[in-house]
């Protein structure tokens, strides 16, 4: 795949706006720094590709160390295994008829695919597919107090383990969770106990999967823990700044952004909206923040527009036409909106990479 | 293009989740219904191809009676070109040496382009790059309480008028407003006293354009208006009909998802997350509704799950594998979410269309 644009070695600033684009070196700074902090825990870590979306960041996190990937949705799964990679757990309950199918396929031509259910009707659907052919491996979610998916207790969690257990095409391959952050005693006490039930049952639970950028650094404090899951950490975002996750250098994608008009001294717009941007906020009032702008604020967007109350900056700020970098505020769906990112070392443009299951969402 | 699924004249039941589903009927009665108050009162209607970005609702339009069509982007309007669309405005100031050579492209093979400009220094681009050849079609943007771009006064509008009016290259086409809400008075003030300070200096000004979804049965308030566009109103969504701008039959989006867990009574998680409906709350503390369950809130969403709080509806909610029809908060950043929509007739599919210029946003 080729694009026209921008040639290789140029300048960012001929980057075309609105664009993410990825320091390389921040990038693999942040993937072998992680990938190490796992092993010295001895711990299995099995990257995310929800945020990245790309053949190239996964490779690199496999030859860094990673046991294999993980995928949100089966599209995803499926684009991942079209490009060589073997081993991949999807984090979620597939269901329906079609899915299950193109499920039983998958699993035919990867060497090891794991997916979870955290209800009677998920295993169901496994055992009624894969009644015949290659085993599937099946892992329990659990709420550890994330209130998302996952059975709410050790014993509800035990029970869909047995019965994963007692089917034949099935493999019971371990607990999985996604906790909310700063969780690790609840995620502790609630894998700890579900094992010493499964101990009991005589059930080998040889998998214990837990995850999330925003406590990866302390994934350690789970002992329980066998893997850990994480995704923004790639790139990192304002969200992981403000955390005290990352750096201001650990910040590896920018949107790039240019302004397009400048109404008033104080406002600026720029053209990278909610199609590029995404309207985010977790938490914050702004939807991202400048380089070199540390105190103009992106106060509105609309699909095609960012709105920049300048403040202090009103005097000396950008003038139409001039490239701004935007730390946005959560960069995994930022990769989402679009089909391609530019990489870059220094500056200088690297590479362009299409993404992977974009825009096929189901 | 063809897609695997649905099989034309299978049920919604059949489509993959996520997936935005468009009610044909629907559709058809808002594009016609806007046409005709339109042309009841006397105004061309430009509608914006924001919110559908597919080729067969442009023709729609246009077949109807709309007089061309309004794109954001020069992707877009690359793209409807190549679609065979032949009247395009592009509401914004194209910057830059790259997107300056493709409008030139695009003028030429275009019957009428026309691009806006709020600056001396977008203008001066324009200037620059249409020195010779086919002339190009310039309005000026005016900021009529919308605080996005555009000039502040009817005198700098009159300004940046002359300035094009100049330029052997450009002619001057008129004024372009993209207003808040109920901002008619201040539009029509704006409009009327520009006009007035263009004719006084003898420059001809045929279109004066305004539009907004929200204001659009108010159209006919800005007597010195000759053209209106809007995009929310082809599908309509929970902000319009907040808005009171559209009644629950007018709404022909829906997102199917499917309940992919039940973890407690109160709670469903469904498979449409922020990569499916944005995080786009306009607010709403919800992200959407659940239509058959009115009572039951989406109160959260990760980039693949929306956790919906069941409320009075926990005793008959629907079970793992079901499938439900979100009405979206906003409908225009959903459609760029998907490569493709499916459309459907008294839930039977119709038929699935791609979309064009998605993930293309510079």
């Amino acid at each position: 795949m080729t694009f026209p644009w921008p040639q290789l070695g140029a300048p960012l600033s001929d980057v075309i706006t609105p664009m993410p684009v990825i320091d390389e070196a921040r990038l693999a700074n942040n993937l072998t720094r992680a990938q190490a902090y796992m092993e010295h825990h001895g711990l299995i870590f099995r990257p995310h590709i929800k945020t990245h979306k790309l053949a190239s960041v996964a490779r690199f996190q496999i030859d860094a160390g990673a046991v294999g990937l993980n995928c949100q949705k089966l599209t995803e799964a499926e684009a991942f295994a079209d490009a060589g990679f073997d081993d991949i757990l999807v984090t979620y309950n597939i269901l329906g008829a079609e899915r299950l199918s193109r499920l039983r396929a998958l699993n035919d031509r990867l060497n090891l695919l794991t997916v979870c259910a955290d209800s009677h009707t998920t295993i169901s659907g496994y055992a009624g597919v894969f009644e015949t052919g290659k085993r599937l491996h099946v892992m329990v979610e659990c709420d550890t107090g994330g209130q998302r998916c996952g059975v709410q207790t050790p014993a509800d969690a035990a029970e869909l383990a047995a019965l994963i257990d007692d089917v034949p095409g099935l493999i019971f391959r371990g607990l999985m969770t996604y906790p909310s952050p700063g969780g690790a005693a609840k995620v502790q006490d609630f894998l700890a106990e579900t094992m010493a039930l499964l101990s009991a049952q005589g059930i080998e639970c040889p998998v214990r999967s837990t995850g999330g950028s925003p406590d990866l650094w302390s994934a350690h404090l789970v002992p329980a823990a066998t893997e850990y899951r994480a995704g923004t950490y790639v790139y990192n975002d304002r969200a992981m700044l403000r955390a005290g996750e990352c750096g201001p250098d650990d910040l590896a994608m920018n949107v790039l952004a240019t302004v397009v008009s400048r109404p008033t001294p104080d406002r600026a717009v720029l053209d990278a909206g909610s199609k590029a941007l995404t309207s985010d906020l977790l938490g914050f009032s702004e939807y991202g923040t400048i380089e070199g702008l540390p105190d103009a604020r992106i106060i509105a967007l609309s699909e095609e527009h960012a709105v920049v109350d300048l403040g202090p900056h009103a005097g000396d700020a950008p003038e139409v036409g001039q490239q701004v970098r935007i730390v946005p505020n959560h960069c995994c769906v930022v990769s989402n909106l679009f089909d391609r990112v530019v990489f870059h070392r220094d500056g200088i443009v690297t590479r362009v990479e299409p993404l992977l299951a974009r825009g096929t969402v189901w």
